[in-house]
Parts: C-alpha cells; structure tokens; sequence
C-alpha cells in the first residue's frame, strides 16, 4: 500500500528517522554512566515505545492511563512525573497491586502527607521523587529552600514499607526557549547543579535518596557534565519537530513525524492552496510564533516528504489549511487538486495527539505499518 | 455519583445550558422559515445530537468520519461542508448506498469534473453545492467569479441521475472577528446577499439550484434579513465558548463546556496555583488572545461553575497548568491541593476534541451522565 492510497488526514511517521534519533542520543548519553528514562507521553504508544527498548527500560508517563497502558503492555518501571493529586492514589495503589514499580512526585508538604498516610495505611511500597524547580519555569520547589527538608520529613518509609524518599527530579522546560548550543549547555549545567544540590541536601538531612533525575529534549543532548545525575529523560527527542529545529537540537531532515493531506482547492488570487488538514489535525499548537522564524502551522514537503522551499502552511481552520509561500504568495506553486502533502508540525506532542495511529513509513511513500496510540486520562 | 468522585481532567457538559443554547436558536430562527442544520462537528456525539433534534435533523459534518458515525447513529440527511478531495469519493459512495442522503461541496472546476465523472460511472445520485467566498476568509469562489458558472456548467446532472447542482453554500468566518452586533449584522447580510447573488447567477444559467446555506454562529443569532436563504448552519452555538462571549454572541454563564482540574501544588511566591489540566486537556487554542480580553487559557470557575473573579488560567504545559489572578498574582487565591476547579475554555471545538466523553452535570456538581464521543478521520 501507498501514502496515496489512504484518505486524508493521516499521521505519517518515518521509522528511519525515528530509528536514528533514538540511536543518536543513546549514544550521545552512553559515556555518561546514566540511565535513560523516555519519556513516552509524546508517543503514547507500544509500537514507538519498542524501539526505544524492550519491556525492561524505564519509562517516564504524565498521566495514570499511560502508566496503565505500558503496564498492559509489559513495561513495570514507570515513573509519573506530574505532581501527585491525592485523589489519584487508589487508581496508583491498582497500579502497584498489578505489578507496576510506579515511582511518583510530588513538591509540597501536604500532598507529602496525603501520600505517606495512603502509603502507611494501604501497605504500599511507594517511591517518592520530589519535584525540584531549577529554573522558574513551573511546579517544583528550590534547591535551596527550607520546604525541601520539611517535604522530605514526611516521607521517612523505607522501601517496601510505605511512601520513601527516593530522591529528585527535575525538568528544565527554560530549555525550550534557548536560541544556542552554549544557552543549552548553561540550561543543562543549572538543571543537573540544582537537582545535585537538593539531593545533597537531601542525604545531609538523612534520607538516601538515591536518584536524581534530570532530563529535556534540549539539555539531553547538549549536557557537558551530568556528575551526580542517575537518570535522564526525554521524549519529543524520538520525533523531533520545528520547535526543537528552532531550538537548534535537530535538523529539519530529523523530524520523523508529519501529516499526510490533500489540495482541495485554491484562491489563486492570493497565492494559497486549501488543504484538507486544518487545526483538528497539526493541533492548534503554534509553538514557533515565538522563535525567530515563525513557521507558521508547518512546513510543507511533497508526498515523499521532501521539503518544498519557502511553502508553509499559514493559517488554519477545523478542517482546512491555507498553504503559501512564505514571503510573496505570488510564488505559491499552484499545485492541483488531488495533490497530496506532508505538513512538518511545531510541536511533536501537540500534533500526534490528534491522531489515533501513526501510518509507518520508511524514508518513502509504501506504508510500512500503522501502529495505534491512545489518548485521554480515565 | 458526583465530580468529586472523578479522576481528573474531566470534560463537564452542563445540560441546562447546552439545552438553552439549542433552544435559543431554534426560537430565533423560527420566524424566518429557514431550515436548520447543526454544525455536529463541535459535540461529535449522538448523544449531545439528539438534544437537537430527532433523526430526521439535517446535519453538517466536517468529516467523511462524522458523515459516518451519525449515519450508524439513524441520520441520513448529512451534508459534507468541507470542499470534496476526489481521492473521497468511494467513501461518499459507500455511505450512499448505506442509506445516506450526502450532500457534498466544492468550489473549482476540477473537483466539478472529478464527481461528475464518478458519480456517472457510479450511477450515484449525488447532491453538490458549490461553495461560495463572501468573505475572503478562506475556500469558495465569489458570487461574481466567471469560474461560478462553469463550475455549475460540470454539474449538469438531475436528482437521481448522477451529480447534480442542488446549489450554493457559505460561511462568514470573518463574523469571528467582529466586535459588536452591528458588524455581525453586516457579516450576515454580506453573507446572505452574496450567497443568493451566486444562486441567482446560477438558476439564470438554467440550474434549479434550489438551496441556499449559510451560516455561522455569529450571524445565525443576529441576521436580520435571510431572505432567500433555505438553510442556516451553526456548530459552536450549543456549546458556546469565551471566543464567542468576546464576539459578543454569549454570556459566560452560557457556557455550557468546562474543564474539571485538581489543584496539584502552588508556586506561592509568585501567586501561582498549579493545576493537572494542561494545554492536553484544553487544546493549544488561544483564540482570545486577539480579541480585547485575553482571558489566557481560559476563565476559572469552582466544582460548582460558579466564576472566581479575576482567576485565570494564564499558562500551560502538556500536563500542567498555571492559575493566577488575571492582574495582580498576589492576590491569587491559594487554594489547598486537592482542590477541583473548573476551566471555561476559548474555543469549545477544540477542548472538547482534547476528551472521549462528556461528564454530564445538570446545574450543579452531580454526574448525570457519561456521553462518549468520537475523533480523528479514517
């Protein structure tokens, strides 16, 4: 079967390109001595996930029905790096009680509390990484703050012997805004200090505390010195996308994920092509909009995913894209009706998460796969 | 069974409001002796559907998809009002001889000759309006287009003998930027005027063209002529959303769609509450953000609805999200974790695209009803 076999909208991804950079950062991460942990809220799916490695490897979820999801499909060490609600343990204990070495974080005393107590009472071996916030960028608390020992006392198990302070985490999202190799070396050197110091802090005080996590696509592949750091996470790495180009972590040739339209029509006048992948399909994330070249929804390659110089898709509605050139429509190539496009998306997360399976490829256009992903929370 | 017994980010669905939403309209519309055809696209559930109307309510999809799902659910009248990809024609077909009485759109000669000749070949009775450009927002040709009647001269058949022009369509996408009721009102008359302006054209041509469909939520609640309209669309309406209060189409407390969120940690310094509702749960959609308010990611309410003044959600990551007052952090209100608030959203498209289901409530915070609801394409 062939791209132009199929209706579209679809979900294209290129098992080489994704094979590449999983092996590119494998392998830029191997002399360190960590541990890598995917993240696979970008992928939400077993097939991608396999790639990365088999059931033994270590996985980073955001949300409880991806934990569930990988249980089910054999991963057991997962990590859920969202800060913990209380009213989400039982759905964790279920977890736990099915074979799942869930890790959890929290940042504030009285969900530390809530833990241990729900930990103490229903007998569960409950590790515990406090969220650490090395750049100001989100949840977490500071390396330095008095909070961080007050958190750590209420969570004084011990493994196998309810909630226990098994050590920290942290994610540099101020990562994302970087423009230079050298602001993400910087980025990278304060996320692994940060997390470093409040383990040692940690330790001072008392509790092992053994793991300390650190980990964006940006500072994975750009840390000098991850002295202290056990473990790293990542996720968009295995796609990358436009946001992680204007980053200066990819090329715009590693991006492995795209979405497969048709021209529906023009308006010729204006120099635009009308294409039947709109918002509901490239998601409404306009991630570029604040880096220096704005990429509009996309960048637009021909069905054999070549990029097709200076065309970007403009603007959106729920179920039509307006495609142009990007400087002088009057150079818009009035591609006919029936011709088919591969938008490269902003954000890898944002886009696959308004698909229910990606269509396989491998560097052309004969459909190599389709591999189901899933969405939601319940 | 009540909110607070539910995991979330949940999707809530009061049912009080979307029924006076329907209701509004349909009264509205009554002295004008127009049909009215549901844009399904925004609720994509039989269930949210039915609340419209019986089976015999003539619909609007976006996708070949939703033709599908409402078909299997007993509609038959269903019209496609996204310009027809010739590569979708079997699929029309299919849905056709299940039972379906399609129409389709399409605004270029291409597309013209392409369903002629397999609506012909097929022996398909097939209805085609041809989409009509008032506005210059997007796809459609204009009413005074030489290309209008050679599209029309493509689509010669007659009811029951292959592809036929029942006649034209169109949508004021610019009503969306509209800032008063009496800039819609001049929307819908453009929209009006020059939709039976091409349907004029086209019957001096010798086409009987018999409909005329216009539509969009703005001008269907503030037309004041629609004469020699036949149908009017409107999707977003049984919903509505802070996009279409900052038209000036709705109250807030119209707004039927919220998102539930737990209050997961603070950032107290800054006036920070941290939520597990993320950009996953709300869409990237930030179309206030180029009206007069920008109300961020959306206004926030308590478990019952009811609005906290000035609250807002102001940022989001994939999983988390950033509440704070709309002017001045410190007076954020530093709710303890655990508890729930409530997300009003800008755009109800787009949220309610982010969930497979509806929770219903009926004014209050008990769960009346679990509504599933579909996505994606194929």
């Amino acid at each position: 079967m062939q791209l132009a076999d199929l209706e579209t909208p679809q979900l294209i991804l290129d098992r080489e390109r994704l094979d590449r950079n999983i092996e590119r950062l494998r392998t830029r991460l191997a002399p360190f001595g960590v541990s890598l942990r995917p993240h696979v809220k970008t992928n939400k799916s077993a097939d991608v996930t396999r790639r990365l490695g088999g059931t033994d490897t270590p996985l980073t979820v955001s949300t409880l029905k991806e934990a569930e999801y990988f249980l089910d499909h054999g991963w057991r060490d997962i990590l859920y790096a969202v800060g913990m609600a209380p009213s989400k343990l039982p759905h964790a204990e279920r977890l736990i009680r099915r074979g799942a070495r869930l890790t959890i974080i929290l940042d504030n005393e009285e969900t530390a509390e809530a833990v241990a107590a729900f930990a103490g009472a229903r007998g569960l071996d409950l590790p515990v990484l406090i969220e650490i916030d090395t750049d100001g960028h989100r949840s977490g608390v500071r390396p330095e703050d008095e909070a961080l020992l007050r958190i750590g006392a209420r969570l004084r198990g011990a493994p196998g012997q309810g909630a226990w302070l098994a050590g920290v985490l942290t994610h540099s999202g101020e990562s994302y805004n970087c423009r230079s190799h050298e602001a993400i070396e910087a980025c990278a050197e304060q996320e692994r200090a940060g997390a470093v110091r409040a383990a040692e802090r940690l330790r001072a005080d008392g509790h092992a505390a053994p793991v300390v996590s650190v980990g964006s696509t940006p500072t994975a592949h750009f840390a000098r010195s991850l002295e202290g750091v056990t473990e790293v996470r990542a996720g968009v790495y295995v796609f990358f996308d436009l946001v992680m180009h204007g980053v200066g972590v990819c090329a715009v040739e590693d991006i492995a994920l795209s979405v497969l339209c048709t021209v529906i029509g023009h308006q010729r006048e204006k120099g635009w092509l009308i294409t039947d992948a709109g918002w509901m399909a490239m998601s409404r994330d306009r991630g570029t909009a604040r880096q220096p070249v704005d990429q509009g929804y996309g960048l637009v390659c021909d069905e054999a995913g070549r990029l097709i110089p200076d065309l970007i898709m403009a603007d959106a509605n729920q179920e039509h894209g307006i495609v142009r050139h990007r400087g002088d429509p009057a150079l818009t190539p009035m591609l006919p009706v029936g011709t088919l496009l591969r938008i490269v998306p902003n954000h890898a997360c944002a886009t696959a998460a308004q698909f229910g399976a990606y269509t396989v490829v491998a560097g052309g256009t004969e459909v190599q796969a389709n591999w189901p992903r899933f969405s939601g929370w319940a």
